[in-house]
């Protein structure tokens, strides 16, 4: 019964297996003082800040760890060098101590070892790039905020990284339509405070928000905390700014909410991790932001925390209570708690955006972020654990339940190869099973491409490198990344 | 005010001109009595009975009114008539008067002269079809309830016309999630009372749901009444089941809200009007269907009709009374009427929905239907009427303030060349200069893909052809239809 009412009101809604409850409600328990640090602090590099990485452990080469082989492409040379500087003058980064935050991922999995990093500041550079890149065949590795989950935003080998820092630039906002046109390097948080000065909220909101940049954001389709409610980056995202791999400007830049002349180009992009073009620019639909904010923490046999968003402070409340009457009254739910402050709201808020941390307290966690229906979205967990058996210390799923959104954490003293062996493929292939998706909202970057069979067929994975050829005939986009190397 | 107000709340919203306000009142001062047939009654020809033709005025040939020329696809021949017989068993339709009705499209301003109708029944006997097609070099027209504006869902010559009318199985409906999975030829107004009848609505609603398949409805990435509130097709549209050009089946029918694994190819079919696909099955997002209803009608100087749609009445009704004495208080508005009860939403409803019918009482109409950054929306009206003067009867501005949509028409008592001459491509280059888009909901089909360039381009028509030789190498899909003919 909540599932059914939730979706009418609910902003974002998470739940979490009765297993935690203990690590959690103790956090609660001391005040939710913080026991760590939370995501952005946590990164040990900000690549912006080009910090030093002494003291840093270190990360091993992605090579070293995964087996994977460099394709020909050409390395780097004093005349390409030449070259970016005419193109982005100052701009060209060959300091390695600069170099070593790029070329490693936030979750210190994976390194490249790029010798070059660009910071153009417009399109016209971004193209200009591109072309000579294309004409040398130079690998190329767009990155934004480098916050990616599956290494898609990292180099693997010497690809040259091309960063969207400095294009950061709002273009411009309607403030009757909510429409933003910007560049693809606005950082989330900053678009966020920009047009909540002007009462409008981005349509997507993410733990990330104060590093990861619109641009990065669109092309990972990334989902988030606002997705159940404002819907779809392929709904909200109105236009589209493209480089192409051979430096052409494909401007589909509109800022309309009806255009039916042609084919849709602007979707090709949005979730393909730069394999298909480098997004510069993005024009997106922000909605009104809420006048009230009211939240419901509820227990039974489930956490469930949910959130509404609406423009009248007293019907938000009445409806909540509505539905909390009649769940209690039910039996479904056991017991619960509202808050409308926001000291209160951010304490149960703190609950969920806790649990990443408080499971790596374990010591090693697996991960996986899966899609499934809705009525099967815990079975997985119940059925590994087991047949783990005490070989996980913990088997956690919590998520979005909204968006039949699970993220699966197994928990163990450290990396265990046997372990590994009876997750995967397991996971994977009871995702398919139930036609659920292997990757629902992180995207496939390098980690995940040879998963992508679990979830579409052998006819869409064709069509998708089809796809790829077209765009990218010599494949120097973010190369290693999406799709499986072909046979 | 009201513009920036809107969108919050309301599920649909239709604006006009004042220059109107004579018609419709006077159609409501008889008590709406019909002065003719809502759209579906004046179809002269429904597809699906294959009713006689006796009685209607002849319509030309497309290629003798239209610039258009053959291409070399074969001919059907006794050979293809008995591979479809065995294909599609006793659903292969030769007679002639049969084939009329989907020979000439609803507007009956085009009419080709296919010589057969075939009727699958699965994706398996269109996957068939498609590959005999395919190797023997066929044309091919998919059509649905043949119900689009611009001649996209009838042959131009003797394509084959493979229509999806018995294809109209629901596969599956999910009552908690809302998710329906249906075959390409079910009726939308069919889908409309099923998913009613559950508790929830479809996330699209038009004129044409009498007819329309929500086959058709995808591949035209149909806007109509709810798109305001529920968003594009590109957003709830989960998955799509497609038979490609060469008669692969792609099936992408999955039913998650979250799947980033790869490119989204269902998102090159929404839209392309059968030229790259045959959409077969649908997997759909249904809201759930709103508790109360309040609809207003405004004055002042435009009439605006905004209905909201919510869980409360009592809250849906004070929140719009609140933006109504807001809006009267400042002069915004001048006057205005609420509604709730079904009978009186109708009516106003009603001075929409019959503003086509009393333009046609002019003789002829000049239609065009497009985007504009909102602020622009009327100017384009005010221009054309000082630019035709008196050669024009009306020139007449409404449609869906909140998606910055117009339809614009100009009225004449017949068909006039100079007129036509005064209008394009003047109105075209118009739009094209405020950025807007030529074709906001009604799509491209045969009468506008030679204004594409208008709303697109170079790199961008470029790239769609690229994509229709990649997934259509023979060009047999709906050719003639959406992109401009190769130079």
């Amino acid at each position: 019964m909540v599932l059914h009412l939730v979706p009418r009101c609910s902003a974002r809604l998470f739940w979490a297996s009765p297993g935690w409850r203990r690590t959690y409600t103790q956090g609660a328990s001391v005040g939710l003082k913080w026991l760590g640090c939370p995501r952005d602090t946590y990164r040990p590099l900000a690549c912006r800040g080009y910090s030093s990485v002494s003291g840093s452990p270190e990360v091993m080469l992605t090579p070293e760890r995964y087996p994977v082989q460099r394709l020909p492409f050409s390395t780097v040379s004093e005349e390409d060098l030449a070259a970016f500087e005419r193109i982005t003058p100052g701009r060209v980064i060959t300091d390695p101590e600069q170099l070593e935050a790029c070329n490693v991922d936030w979750l210190r999995a994976l390194r490249g070892c790029s010798k070059v990093l660009l910071r153009p500041q417009t399109s016209e550079e971004v193209s200009q790039i591109l072309r000579h890149c294309h004409k040398r065949n130079l690998a190329v590795n767009p990155q934004g905020g480098n916050t990616g989950m599956v290494g898609g935003s990292v180099p693997v080998f010497d690809e040259v990284i091309l960063s969207t820092a400095l294009m950061n630039q709002v273009i411009s906002f309607h403030d009757v339509s909510g429409i933003l046109v910007c560049q693809a390097g606005c950082v989330l948080e900053e678009l966020s405070h920009y047009v909540q000065e002007r009462d409008f909220i981005m349509p997507l909101d993410l733990g990330a928000k104060g590093s990861c940049h619109i641009g990065g954001n669109v092309a990972t389709n990334a989902g988030g905390l606002r997705f159940l409610r404002y819907g779809s980056l392929r709904g909200t995202v109105l236009g589209l700014e493209v480089v192409l791999a051979d430096g052409t400007i494909l401007n589909c830049l509109t800022s309309l909410r009806k255009d039916n002349t042609g084919y849709d180009l602007k979707q090709l992009f949005i979730g393909s991790e730069g394999t298909l073009g480098i997004i510069t620019a993005v024009s997106i639909l922000c909605p009104p932001r809420p006048k009230a904010v009211n939240v419901a923490f509820l227990e039974s046999p489930f956490y469930v925390l949910v959130e509404t968003s609406g423009s009248s402070a007293g019907h938000d409340a009445e409806k909540l209570t509505n539905v909390l009457e009649k769940v209690l009254n039910s039996g479904l739910v056991s017991d619960g708690t509202m808050a409308t402050d926001q000291r209160k709201v951010q304490m149960l808020w703190a609950l969920r955006e806790r649990i990443t941390e408080a499971l790596s307290h374990d010591g090693y966690v697996f991960k996986y972020d899966i899609s499934l229906p809705v009525e099967r979205l815990y079975d997985l967990v119940i059925d590994l654990r087991t047949r783990l058996g005490p070989r996980a210390k913990h088997v956690v799923g919590y998520g979005h339940l909204g968006d039949g959104n699970l993220h699966l954490n197994v928990t163990a003293e450290a990396f265990s190869q046997e372990l590994l062996t009876a997750l995967e493929p397991y996971v994977y292939a009871w995702t398919a099973e139930q036609r659920g998706s292997v990757s629902a909202e992180h995207g496939l970057g390098f980690k995940k491409k040879n998963v992508l069979g679990y979830s579409k067929p052998p006819v869409a994975v064709k069509l998708m490198q089809q796809l790829k050829a077209l765009l990218d005939p010599k494949g120097i986009l973010n190369p290693y990344k999406t799709l499986p190397a072909q046979a």
